[in-house]
């Protein structure tokens, strides 16, 4: 990949001021600025509508699904999409969430074979369906989600968060945008205290 | 497909405010309430930052593309992604933003036969490429634009439009969601005056 | 697609009588010559031979399809070999004989979401297993359409039909033959009297 | 394989008295009857169709196709639709026409290794476009063709030949033809004299 | 394919001993030296491990798989591959050792159809699915062997086998390795007494 | 999948000697037993053979591929067969050879848009060609290699490790093999002193 992107990330002091600050709190919780808040920031009404639909959706706190499983959900179609951003980066928050330093690579190389419950299987099964056929979902991958205790509301989260990191991958993937070295790591270890 | 949808569509009058404002404006403009409006707006969040997303692409003033050419290339990517309800909808505006009655049903079918000019024919392939493989995508790529005049920026709005309609249409596709029967034939037949 | 077409239609005049009759008798019943009748003519044996297994297929009478299932499964099957004319010529008839004007574009985008009853559902899932995997067709695929009512010559009918425009298809891909403009609106609105 | 097939060969004394006389010339020819004839006689409409197409390409006399040359593309693309029927009786005739006894297996499993020359292999490449992505033909690929010296004819003897075997092979498949035992060996060993 | 193969078959005289004495005794036993033998020798150590490999898993005693189902296996899974050098080899020694002249070519062109029993058929499913999709391989492959009487070992033996001739596949068709003239003819006509 | 494995690994002391030899061998450098080493000893005709030829194309000293280059290929095609053992076991020891903590992670989801030289681009391109479409590899292939300086023998260093571990993905995914959680970890963090 070249060394020179085709889309530079923007000086941060360029930035309209409420995506700045957005940047530093990041920066400031993270310790370093993931490179999609840059790399999008070129085109801030993009940006800004990028990440309130990702707020609504991986943020909201009712949901029946939680944190770690809807970044189970980003890593498992993203890998499947080969979008290297958003396998690493998500990839390292999902260790984080789920406290399980393992789950990332197993979902990324071959979800069936990984380390989760049914539940989560049923999850990522309709999730791949809405990101490799979302055309042929029909009522079955309903009730294969209702017999793990999902509702019709937690189908709309799975399937949401597909779509929504399915254009994030495709942004990612046709930019060139690379991940931070920081996430390869995160997660794998305990945090030194 | 099931007349009574699993995602039923909200009343009007249930909405939030700003969005029942902007579903009469868009009614008082077209006519009827297009259902992706309604269909979406059970989750006021995301609505918000869909269309948010949307218009920042679609109705932007200062792109290399037409209106016309990015509903074209909705059109051309929904249809590869057998999105039912985009690929009417959308189509209905490219046949009157283009002024061609026909390309609309061409560009779904088969984009390489239809009646459209090598720079069009340019901008489809990206998008195709975009959509169906964006982890493939290559300098090459991007050649192939600027051979037609397209610029970078272009390339993004290009990958964008493609990349927010595939989410699209995989939120379309998974709920149900049906083209209004007024999209069918919008376009097609000279206004009555 | 080219305006000088590699293979141009011939001179009615030119033709046989016997193509030249029949070609003046489709004339007069539609208004205009399907561009399909000119565009084969040029090759009298493979004229006549593709006609006379087109009427026996789709003009017989003692047929558990009605005329416009058979031309709902020429549409699906058609846009899933993406062949224009096909889509576009009999997506007309099929939205006239079922005086349904949606629903040809509804199977061409995603036969899985149009608006019909079960049993036309079953008749399109054995239609595009024939198109699409024929070496896969097993027992189960025929008890399948039983289900529905349909006898084992129903089932040579959809295949069978299936099979034909498959052809069909391929010679107007390959030869760039462009759907005349009369067929994309037939069917959509009423007829003037 | 069923051994009772679900459409039984007719018996011949039934059949109209053209059908019955040209199975019976075929007959003495080939000394026995291959299935296709008896297996699409119960449709007579149709088998006076099919065998008319197959003569018109198979038998005219003005291709710059040689008869040994169009049963190589039968076989070829018959075997890329896993046409048990067609890919062991026209691999028959095409030993016996190309006087090669190891060509029908060598193109059924990989025409990219067989030993042909490389007029052959572009033939092959069309033909096998044709059969799989018609709607991807372009301009490219007819001039790949004029460079081994074949005509836009030649072309359209190799699509239409692919196209109809497409119908050819779908038809054997779906009804579950199987090829007669004695075509497996034909063209083999040299005849006895 | 080009008569002056990359890599060339090297010399029998040139060889360490073992494979030497290996080579002569299959040209004693088969009348003549399979090409593999000679093509992969250039690496004695690469030969010896193949081989080892080769007779631990289609020569041993024990297994509830005939020598004549593993050929099947190979002629099968190799078609797939589009091996040409292993289906017209192994395609000879499943008609010799299962004494059925006609098996081979069914089950390359299209298993499915093949006229085999219901075992076979299951067992080949099941090595389909471990040449296409291993990492979709589930308790249900597993059951539905068992239905036929295969055990969790023949179940490896199966597996195995076509993961060894998948290595075998790449090698021959990457290298152009071709197919003796001998294994055409072998097993279709009675041996000469 | 399941905890309870279909194939449970063997006691190492029911292990013949010269297997159980090279176990503790293995064990004394890594400081685990890597799993594949036990999952396979359970038929030790097949582990002799098995690690025989992993020797004879991993350890080599004689290769115009470095033991790191061999591991990126291994990582590479194991991420096409999404086969869960082999990409985190030989991602491990990528990450050693090659010194680049992030590479295996790089190559996993999209070797495309990894920071790696052209030169093992165009290895990998030919890697993943052997591994998805062995049939199609034609002279043009061999060329792209010889334009970064690699020989034949190169390729068929690069073809032999493609192939043997596509038996490698096959056996383990079919079989269930899990990789040692050791893996994970290895090479991501300096080693402590």
């Amino acid at each position: 990949m070249s060394q020179t992107p085709r889309f530079p990330l923007p000086d941060l002091n360029s930035l309209p001021e409420d995506i700045r600050a957005k940047v530093l709190e990041v920066q400031e919780k993270a310790g370093f600025v993931p490179n999609v808040f840059l790399a999008l920031a070129r085109r801030p009404a993009e940006w800004r509508a990028f990440f309130a639909y990702h707020d609504a959706l991986m943020l909201k706190e009712d949901s029946g699904l939680s944190k770690g499983e809807r970044e189970m959900i980003v890593t498992t179609t993203s890998a499947a999409n080969h979008c290297l951003y958003c396998v690493v980066a998500h990839g390292a928050i999902l260790r984080i969430y789920e406290k399980k330093p393992l789950v990332a690579d197993q979902v990324a190389v071959n979800y069936l074979k990984a380390d989760i419950p049914p539940r989560q299987r049923a999850m990522l099964d309709f999730a791949m369906k809405v990101c490799l056929a979302s055309h042929e979902i029909d009522d079955a991958d309903f009730e294969a989600l209702h017999a793990h205790g999902f509702s019709d509301e937690d189908a709309w989260d799975i399937a949401a968060i597909t779509a929504f990191f399915g254009l994030s991958n495709r942004m990612a993937s046709f930019s060139g945008m690379m991940p931070n070295p920081e996430f390869y790591l995160m997660g794998r270890v305990p945090k030194a205290k």
